[in-house]
């Protein structure tokens, strides 16, 4: 049997039972955007770690080694931002084949400590080997959140308001584009490729709604909304429903659909790497807490509740209703 | 330039300035086996991570699944070892490439969960993708240390003893035996290739020096004697001198030397992955201290001391001193 018969999912659930060793010390282990360990005191340590390889994940040419160490970076700290924490220290493991040169080693780490000085992030330690094909570059990076303000995927109750912290689907456009190949000439066209390259971890929108003590649970959507959805669905045990005009939807987003043959809910709802934050609101606190956003400049866009039940529906302009399931990128399937 | 026109280390020193973003919390950055953080408490938090590459590091018809796992999981397990600490969690990011069967992974899984429940580590987390080309593991270690006890590379003083917690050699003659190919038919090639592929972390050995508080220094031999010990060296701002006839030298590693027309200390000093602990002892404990390492099943090995000055000395077992340099693998030159 291949990895690809039972999807990247399927592994995750085959082996995690083979991890759980101790259970002391540990809140929250496999399944969440960060691992939640108990270390004493008032804050949870988070840990996660995110695995980039040429040819799978990005192509070089596609950009300046400085956005790819940025990019290295900010991935995993988002995961930080959607537990709601901030974060500490990152651990870079590099390795690198023969053709790349040291200057291009040098704009990479350029970037990423360009990024990490943004978020007053150590990079420490590590690892570093040649490689005999791809370039492949393993970030970990720690965080921490006080206890009381965690945030979770399995938390989510009905009633509660889903929120997204930013657009969806440009940065899945933006790939599109880049995959065509060709000149980048539009304007619109740079906007959507840098929506996918250069990644902005919502880190300030994290805090925001982790200390609200409003939000019930949250994730990063790095697999499109329909995957990411789910997982707050499956894992809280409850149902959504998405309204499809309240979901933002940019011009440069319309028109790559556009030009792609393609609707701009593909992006949203199938594509991937938006790395904004999807979040429950308690409906008692989200006027206020949306209102406090707005003031901060940040754009919180509610597209919907968790109600009882299982499942996803998607309530068109017209009004018709349709279930909708994860169209996200598994990369065994 | 080329990354080989520098070395590992060389390019380890290029960006280490880079990452110096913050200071607060810092213990050691990069620089040592593992990275030592203060959260708060009576503990330092310890992370380290280590990158695993088929073809760089490994190949598969080496072993079963179950010893990579085992070993991915080892050589962390090593570097808290060598900080004196005890290990907490560790976080799997793994690369597979279409051609590895389930089976194999589930085998990989169980040989890291069959030696994480010896060390009661959790395997949390992490990331999984597909590879194009080669296997890829990455692992990181989280661990803790009482402040006091935590053990650095750069605290080692003249007048103390040069302990190792194992032999040394084994592990590169393994290696040596496995790169030659045909079948490994005789009982003593198989307990080198053994040293090579079954990786020992020497945790109870690294608690034991930590906890005795006449440790002043130490590290794992991942690259050969020459390289580690000259770590030490240099960390601490000191002098080597040791005694070729205070190092182990086995039976089998005298075999393999002879059939590959090696001397023993070329593996020992110029080899690597041994896994063993390179330690310093304050004089006046060691020898209670190599008691009680006894006394506990331990087999602690006293080869030099270190001097003030600088560099690295062999006195030969006719009494002649040379000097000598790292031998140890450098990925890049």
């Amino acid at each position: 049997m291949k990895l690809r018969d039972i999807g990247e999912f399927g592994f995750i659930d085959r082996v995690a039972p083979l991890g759980q060793i101790r259970s002391e010390g540990v809140v929250k282990g496999i399944g969440d955007d960060c691992a939640v360990v108990s270390i004493g005191g008032p804050d949870y340590l988070l840990v996660t770690t995110d695995l980039l390889i040429e040819r799978v994940h990005f192509l070089l040419e596609w950009a300046s080694p400085e956005v790819f160490g940025a990019k290295s970076l900010a991935v995993n700290l988002s995961d930080i931002a959607a537990c709601g924490g901030r974060p500490l220290d990152a651990f870079i493991s590099i390795a690198i084949p023969d053709r790349v040169a040291l200057e291009w080693l040098d704009g990479f780490y350029r970037g990423m400590s360009d990024l990490a000085r943004v978020f007053n992030v150590n990079l420490l330690g590590g690892d570093t080997s040649s490689s005999k094909s791809d370039l492949i570059i393993n970030v970990a990076v720690t965080g921490r959140v006080p206890r009381e303000e965690v945030l979770f995927r399995h938390t989510a109750n009905p009633g509660d308001l889903i929120v997204i912290t930013g657009p969806l689907g440009e940065s899945a456009a933006g790939l599109d584009i880049l995959l065509r190949g060709g000149p980048i000439a539009e304007e619109w066209q740079r906007r959507l490729v840098a929506a996918h390259l250069e990644t902005r971890p919502h880190m300030e929108e994290g805090r925001l709604l982790a200390a609200s003590g409003g939000c019930t649970a949250a994730i990063d959507v790095s697999d499109g909304l329909s995957s990411d959805l789910r997982h707050l669905c499956e894992d809280s045990g409850v149902a959504a429903v998405v309204y499809e005009d309240e979901i933002p939807v940019s011009k440069p987003l319309a028109q790559a659909a556009a030009l792609m043959g393609k609707e701009p809910l593909d992006y949203i709802l199938g594509g991937g790497e938006d790395y904004v934050l999807l979040a429950g609101l308690k409906p008692t606190v989200a006027k206020d807490l949306l209102h406090l956003a707005s003031d901060r400049g940040m754009h919180f866009f509610p597209i919907g509740e968790f109600i009882e039940g299982q499942g996803m529906e998607l309530v068109g302009r017209d009004g018709t209703k349709q279930a909708f399931t994860p169209g996200g990128w598994d990369h065994f399937r």
